[in-house]
C-alpha cells in the first residue's frame, strides 16, 4: 500500500509568511460518517481551488496508508452538501520551504479561526530534519488535531 | 446529484440463462466500515475482472445518490484486503435481455452461494417494465438484501 509520513507541529508565529512558495490555496473538505470506531478508515472529500479530489486513509497517525482520487468538482460539492458530516473545514494552505523540505502550513477559517498547524511530509519515520522557528509543540501523535476530530470536536484549549 | 432507481427481486430458476447477453463478469467487492448508523453512506471497493471501482452511494432503498470512480485494481486489491469489513462478497453478474431492458443477474458465491437476485435500471420511480417469469418475490425495499448487510449478516431465511 502506498503511505505516507506526516508529522505535524503547532505553529506560533508568522515567520513562517517570509518563506512561503506561492500563494496559499483555498481547501474545503469534509468527511463521510465512519462511525468513529478507532481505526475505522477516513473517507474525505476536498475541494481544492477548482479542482475536486476524493481520499480514503487507513488508520494510524504517523504512517497511514493513503489513496486519493481527482473527482469533478460538481460531485465534490454535491457530496461535501449532502452526504458529509457537517460542518465542513476550511483552511488556506501555503508551502514553505525550509531547510530544503516543503513544509504546509494550514490557517484554519470558520469555527476553528485562530487555529495554525504545520506538517512536513518524511520519506521514512526516523528522517533528520530542520525544525523552524515558528513551529511549537509537535501534535503528530495526538488525535485531536486530525482534521476529521477538529470538524467534530473543535480546536482543542491551547492550540 | 446523480441518482439511480433499482428494483431488485429474487430469482426463482435458470430460465434467464437463455436470455443472456454475454458471460458474467466475476465481482468481488468490500465495504468500508461506516458505523452502520441508519442512512450513512456507503462506500464501497469493487474489483470487476481487471477493472477497479470505488463507489459512494447515499442513504435510500430506491431512489439515492451514487458516485462511481474507476481506480487501479491494485488499489481496489488493496483496499479489499487492508479496509473493508470482511467477509469480502463474491458474485458472477450476468446481464439478461427482457421486454426492452436490461436485468443483471447475480450468481452470489462463497458463504452466500445459492443465492440469485435480479436488478433491473429505471428510469423514473413509476416507469412500467414487464417482469420475467423467473423473477419471485420484489425485495427493492428490504434492507437485508442489499450487499453491504448480506456481507454482514448472510442471506436472509428463505431467500
Amino acid at each position: 500500500m502506498p503511505s505516507e509520513i506526516e508529522r505535524k507541529f503547532l505553529v506560533t508565529g508568522d515567520g513562517w509568511r517570509r518563506a512561503a512558495l506561492g500563494p496559499g490555496l483555498r481547501l474545503r473538505q469534509g468527511y463521510l460518517p465512519n462511525g468513529g470506531a478507532p481505526g475505522a478508515p477516513v473517507v474525505r472529500l476536498r475541494l481544492a481551488g477548482e479542482q475536486g479530489f476524493l481520499t480514503i486513509k487507513g488508520p494510524g497517525l504517523l504512517t497511514r496508508a493513503e489513496f486519493e482520487y481527482p473527482i469533478p468538482p460538481g460531485d465534490a460539492e454535491a457530496m461535501l452538501a449532502g452526504l458529509c458530516t457537517s460542518p465542513i473545514l476550511e483552511k488556506t494552505r501555503t508551502r514553505v520551504g525550509h531547510g530544503g523540505l516543503v513544509w504546509e502550513v494550514d490557517e484554519f477559517a470558520g469555527p476553528l479561526a485562530g487555529l495554525v498547524l504545520a506538517e512536513v511530509e518524511l520519506a521514512s519515520a526516523d528522517q533528520a530534519f530542520e525544525r523552524p522557528a515558528w513551529v511549537g509543540r509537535e501534535v503528530t501523535g495526538d488525535p485531536r488535531y486530525q482534521n476529521n476530530n477538529l470538524v467534530r470536536a473543535g480546536a482543542p484549549p491551547g492550540a
